[in-house]
């Protein structure tokens, strides 16, 4: 797992062998079953979190009562609620395993410890929150920019093995389309 | 303009004088007109924008041809489209002025070498960026998880004054809500 996550950074940054064993030694390795929750709606999101191996899902309760997706996150992705994160405030969301997933987890007072001692981790976190801030941005592109085909294609543009690894009524919900005619695109 | 953005930072992280020399003389400032474009879709989106004084929005053509706001800003606030501006591609959204508007402009090469002579600065972008984050999750939780009427309250909770600065078929594009409904809101 350190080898995974000091070759993950050193995409961004990079750190000597003595800072990536303190930052190291800040992280909880923790395992989720298949449909674990890591974080429940409603709870202060009290850490970030790195995922290893796995797959897992954000998503919350809309006006209607129906389940959406709001992000799906895999290897080498990391996921929070940022406003509970940072404000402190019940979460809007939850986040749940969708396969046996290995985490990092890093605690917001660790975090906050870690770019005291080694402000590297600054110019890090200020290139993961863009990238976060993209994918979200990118989210918001898909439902309101594309039709629901190329909603599909970009999908599977973007990560080609993951309608293997996801119910398709997720898929269907996380692109806004109803299963039915998921299954027609697939088809094609 | 100094002062403004001198006290802005401070909120976040402390800068000496000399570092907001150093960062003040690589800003341009610039004037916006109503209505004038500060990016437009298509375009590769060069520069952040810290906006002084006035008004602006960010919107994008929805696949049935409408214009949807994404994204108002104010005083005091950042407004730039993260992926362009990070990737060096084709804005999907455009940034127009609401009212004559004030912008300090930073250049992606320029806060590039910022970050290496002020590494404090990417505290500072970590920050900001986290809050951008926030901002377009808590869009999203408008659309999403709010019925239409928590949503105009939502809004003036959030920016009391708001209402009076921006037509109001604006504020319901951005609130997703017919006009003629808010209408009715808004007598209430």
């Amino acid at each position: 797992m350190k080898e995974q996550i000091k070759k993950y950074f050193s995409r961004y940054v990079e750190f000597s062998d003595t800072e990536i064993d303190e930052i190291y030694s800040r992280l909880i390795s923790e395992t989720f079953q298949k449909k674990d929750y890591i974080l429940r709606e409603g709870q202060i999101c009290k850490s970030n979190h790195f995922i290893i191996s796995g797959l897992v899902r954000s998503f919350y309760i809309d006006n209607k009562g129906n389940e959406k997706i709001a992000q799906f996150a895999l290897e080498n992705w990391w996921v929070t609620n940022m406003e509970s994160f940072i404000n402190k405030t019940p979460s809007r969301s939850s986040i749940q395993a969708l396969e046996k997933t290995e985490i990092l987890i890093i605690n917001k007072e660790e975090l906050e410890k870690l770019y005291v001692s080694i402000p590297k981790l600054e110019r890090l976190f200020r290139i993961i929150t863009e990238n976060m801030l993209i994918a979200n941005q990118r989210k918001n592109d898909i439902y309101f920019q594309m039709k629901s085909k190329d909603r599909y294609v970009s999908l599977i543009n973007h990560f080609p093995n993951f309608t293997q690894r996801v119910p398709q009524y997720m898929i269907a919900s996380y692109l806004e389309i109803s299963p039915e005619y998921l299954s027609e695109l697939r088809k094609n």
